[in-house]
């Protein structure tokens, strides 16, 4: 049942065909979507133009252009995260606007402008290593229309080099920090602003980093106040998170 | 808004006040319980019997006894699981018919004789330590209207002795297997019969028993096909499931 | 000693050559399944025409060609798991009737129609990765004679989705549920229904999600007590014990 | 040295005592809070009107009373989480206008009433058990200036009780989710908003909730992609980062 | 059914009033128990005059009291282990032979004068705080029959210590090694003697020592390859089966 | 230094050149090998006939090779585990005599007959999957000169299957159980002897089998006294301790 | 046997009684002690002048108490770590000199001047509540002779505050960090520095800090190279070492 | 803005072009770095003469390549560590003076001879799978201009082989001990010398080895007080702070 099955039963009480009492009766076991409740999301996306998004890691790269082709052909952005360049082949082949992010491992598909963010965001990262995670975030936040800033090889273990971005940290309006082995470095962009900073912690490391659980850890237990956390090498979580807290409250 | 307020809105449009697409439109915003979505667990306690449970732990007497004594005016039969003699001293002043059960740490009521379960429910537990759980499990199961066979202290370092209760393993249609330690019992009652074994896991032993996470373990990877597995101790769930899976498809 | 050997033990007693008090020393001393122990296996499996299953995994093409083709031979249905195509091209050169189930990896072979099952189990998934594991649990439970509906692709971050299928879940007697990741579906859907839910962590995501441990945690403390856990990526073990409910107590 | 003694180095060069390579040399050597580097901190709260915060467990009534006496005396609103009846009676004695939140466990002290936040933050949590964790988050965001509804006691397990708030959900800028046990709250919540949500785990739960791991582990891999997390019962962090993003951009 | 239910269905045979067939139908749904299999348990103990060994903790000294006495009264030998003073009170009202091990936290009661042991047994342990469960492992191997030498204090940080033992250690036929911390000792004894020696990793240390973790997992992993390893704190398993190679093959 | 210098500093004390108390603190700083404490090795490994052991993972087949003909060339017997076909092609060109069991991945030499061991040992797995691991165990104890039985494919879902074999594993004096998956073969199989188990846990499994972990954990809490642990698929120290055992006490 | 009984073996050996060859082959088959082994241990000990040391914890006052006696009476300094008000009570009667560092939980006798150490030694901490560790550091390193600047409260978060104390930084030979929580702060000292830096993970912070085990992880991944770490809260043991690099190199 | 711009400002201010206020003023603004900060980093390097490290692995043959080239041209020692042949290969194309150190799998370009160090370095491994992470210290060394002694396969299995060693170990000032399975090695090495200890855990092993988990939890727990403790693996950096150690207190 779709909105015509709802307005057939709402048009049979209109017409005196079924008492208000019967017609409440089956209202409470309808599904749900049909109530109009999955239009929410609908106009959620045509409000805020924000792309779709699809996970190409653990599908085959026909099934990521099937999809990949499916969204596009609706009009909106596409994102495809964790992609390879198989992916990228299949993709292409049937939607050749598509672009790839070879560092990111990014597949995006820009047809309309994405509304703008008013604030700007930051994403810094501690070593050339934890760039893939730091583009993925910054490529998903610019795809959904944020201003973004790229601060990298800024560690803890050289703090003269992240304090001469002092003026660009200060100048975001929320931060996004990629690190990992120790992770500490959220907790040190976090002391040296006043706005929400999400840390990222990443796989880079060996040993006792554990694929990125000491970062995470690290990171859970950071000192400054100001710090959230997405799950490890989530750059496309970070970023899309960071945009929200960009645009500032909707209401 | 409650069901007077939905059907205010469908008298509405019953009246010709507004039009079916409005009041379509109207519905979509509607909180889902207003529409009657709630009703559906009403109907369901009604129909089964089944007591209401409180988890008495984490709680105050007092707390406790408050919403005891409300489920009891309810008329509905009561169960509080994990609860301490403190709880029922607080919950007896006010409803004198509760029932302490020391040993599995429950609080009964019983109002109504619950509806009667066709199939017959054994449990079983490895050692005196894990009585407890396992009686909290039979309360539970006999608490909503199952008949249980408890079968003790047969551990699998002494065969000889889970063996002289084949037949009664065999005449149950589901068993309840309690174990702590290495958590083995599950893996050999359940080669043993041919119906479902929930196996619960009981933080009974020392050093690498983990608190129950060995046995936990241990019993999702019996190489019985036919187990499944609850949380660490608890009894109440597995009692609850093993009613549900004796009482056989409703449909 | 089988059967034969008993009986002449019996024979020799019945006719004098021995007294009781030996008969008895003896039998102490048999092996058990001579006594007609392992006969009870058999009966059960006459009994209920469950197939042989074979975990194919860990086990070369060849090996699984030749066991499979032991069971076939006599004449049961038969289920190998966790297969690979290369498995299956060594199967069907001796069992030309094995079909395989490439999403699911499973060889079956069917022989004779499986007992009818009377309840009704439904397998939900939420995602599309989550689908191998969903289809070895419903290919399971229907070789096991049971009826199956399947739900895929409803995970717990679009409500609306699930809901719209609430009158399928609410006509089934069992319920698996595969979820990977945070593994949250168990819960909402166990708080939906009134009967036994079987929760399948699995191995899908990343990171944090180390390979199905997260979503294994998860189901375990659902706060929906009509649930039940079995081991990571194990879809066979739920439809297994999904047809056991389903087929209700059998006393 | 403090800005004098900068100055006093600054005046011997204007006077030509010293030429400016040197004084470029002694610059270098400086201590860093002698350039005015520490400033940046004391405008930023100036600016904000942020309370000063506590960490009351761990230390002694006495320590928190001094401590929280010094913050007082300097005009500043004072915020002490994690504080027991102990500690808040030690305070009271020198700050009888402290006040203690005994569910939350803070003692606060309002002396100026802070800057107005914009947005609108919702303090959600699944159960009662959680209520502490909850409070937590939303006295430190209402002493910080945000305006906080509590919806409570709304676990997954309970689909429709939620999905009653949905008109206060959406009315939120940035949500804070407290769960516990398999913490899918977040997950669901996520998927119903546009907006940022805080997942906090709690410890509540037993056996292998793992003093809110599990609910840690949980809300990390939310598929929901709206969400970030803090630590396990980090009520005071969530609901500050939650005021920082209903704040909105501040360039 | 015991062994005279068992007498009186052959006597039947014996008379002809049943035939073989029947006989052996009957037999093979009898319980094992009565099959005369529990009795080779029996025999076992008869021969080798071991002792009958509680665990007390976790019950209450009175029901260790019943235990022991009614397990005295059969006049075999106890051994009840991880016993606390107050367990040893109730116990020695009614068996006012027990004695008290306080170090070992173990009560005896010596009834018989046990088969001796061929072998020798040595107990070695790093440091004082590894005492308590080197003297179980002791005093469990004295009741068991074995000679025992106490080697004590003999940490790997100080070789020569251990060094000026080494006589000692080769006269022994299996050694039992006791330490916490990094449970290093027991591959550097491992080294030096030619027998078996059992590993037995206790939860002295702090810290990364993990409650014993550390010390099993090292044990474990231990480069020389006549080391077994048993449960944390397991003196009382390490001297059992420290006797039962002392004693040497059987057969 | 070696024996003659130490013959060197002794000729020297009797012909008078040294005084005693000059000797002995040149004997204090001596190597320690010099003063014979490595013959001691050396007597033993003449006495017992063992063969010399390499871990051939880790190592090239060149490698190997070097090893295994040194070790050959001095006439010892040899034993190469986790070896590949590749290090058994490198070892056979320079040492034709050896042999390759593909099963349990041994290179073996055999050139003297090893003393034979008094007591005899049962190996005995849970599924054909444990295989290679028993094999380990089989084949080093026989090389070290015991007598084994082996007996597979007897897991605890099956009891009738490992009950027929009780008088094979009550003739044995030790017996290795190798078991994965929950690991819980050992508490029976140790329920049913007297004497002492050597429990292999194997890294057969999937999920929550934890590479074999949760096998090891669940053969560490052993209800059944007589069990003693070694590391993960280790079935070379199993079958090393075991052929100890089996010899008896030496003194 | 002791020196006396080498001698005497010599002498006699000297005296012509026995030949060189059977003076070898007894030599062979002493006690290590005997031959001096031990004498470099307490030489060593005379040599530095370094206190022996006590592990309070686990012990009772009593025993402290006698083992302090003791080694006071031999003339040495003491230090006893982890100790209780209730131990130092023991201790004092028996040894009034003895000295109670309520703080850092230590008992210390200073009876001879330490040799002094060249090096200087700073012990940094992040937070108030890592006092204790450090301050157990700071008293280790003193008493051992070595000159101490403490530097605390300069945590991450605020990074001006260590940047103000970058001379006394600068100026230490060696550096102990001690950090709970994410334990980043041994990352950034190491960073500002040429010199050691030991880091000591405290077992300060909730939730994810895992009772030190997050610091632990973190300071094992610093990014800086010149880290090593110590066990959690392992105060002593960073002093102890700190003061063996501030001496310098020996040789 | 670099030193020229800082004195620029200075000239300004010499010339009375700018107040002394108003220098300090935007001296308070300018990046960290251009006021002469990061010449510190400059000065150490110039002074110690060490050279700069690449960490190759994670890295493409030609970042390493021009990475390296990099640092040649400016005249330092350069040292790539966990580079494979293929990095070498694309090294020595640009810079044929590079070597490769194929079992350390380090790459070294020395051009200038490094400052002496005083101090001696022993570098001491367990097994010959040890070696690569002993070599990489080693080389570390080395190329930081210390000198080293190799001690290699002195595993605690075999004590006499590492007592031979002892003189050379106590002729040292600082042991680097890397060990891997149950890392006990820095346990007796560090009771045998009065020297730091730095213990490197390595991935040798299996099964609960769990990737040098274990030998790391084992040397945290080492119960000699002169060990400290760097990542699994991590050669370099024990190799790194050894030298620091050697060099001694340089104030």
């Amino acid at each position: 049942m779709r909105r015509e099955a709802l307005l057939e039963l709402l048009r049979k009480l209109e017409a005196g065909k079924i008492a208000p009492e019967e017609a409440a009766d089956r209202l409470a076991s309808l599904p749900f979507e049909d109530l109009g409740f999955a239009k929410v999301d609908h106009h959620r996306s045509l409000r805020s133009g924000m792309p779709e998004v699809i996970l190409a890691s653990g599908k085959t790269p026909s099934q990521v252009a099937i999809i990949f082709a499916e969204l596009a052909a609706s009009g909106v952005n596409v994102l495809a995260t964790r992609a390879s360049q198989e992916h990228y082949n299949a993709v292409r082949e049937t939607v050749p606007a598509a672009e790839f992010h070879n560092l990111a491992r990014c597949i995006t598909l820009l047809q309309s402008k994405p509304e703008d963010v008013t604030g700007h965001i930051a994403v810094v990262c501690a070593g050339t290593s934890d760039l893939p995670v730091a583009e993925e975030a910054a490529i998903t936040a610019e795809l959904f229309g944020a201003h973004v800033t790229r601060i990298t090889d800024v560690g803890v273990a050289g703090m003269h080099r992240l304090l001469s971005y002092l003026d660009a940290l200060r100048a975001a309006d929320v931060i996004v920090v990629c690190a990992g082995m120790e992770g500490a470095l959220p907790s040190v962009v976090g002391g040296l602003v006043a706005v929400p900073v999400i840390a990222v912690p990443t796989s880079v490391g060996y040993g006792a980093a554990f694929e990125g659980v000491t970062a995470l850890l690290s990171m859970l237990n950071a000192c400054s106040p100001n710090i959230t956390v997405v799950n490890i090498d989530n750059g496309f979580g970070a970023g899309y998170v960071a945009t929200l807290i960009a645009r500032g409250p909707q209401h």
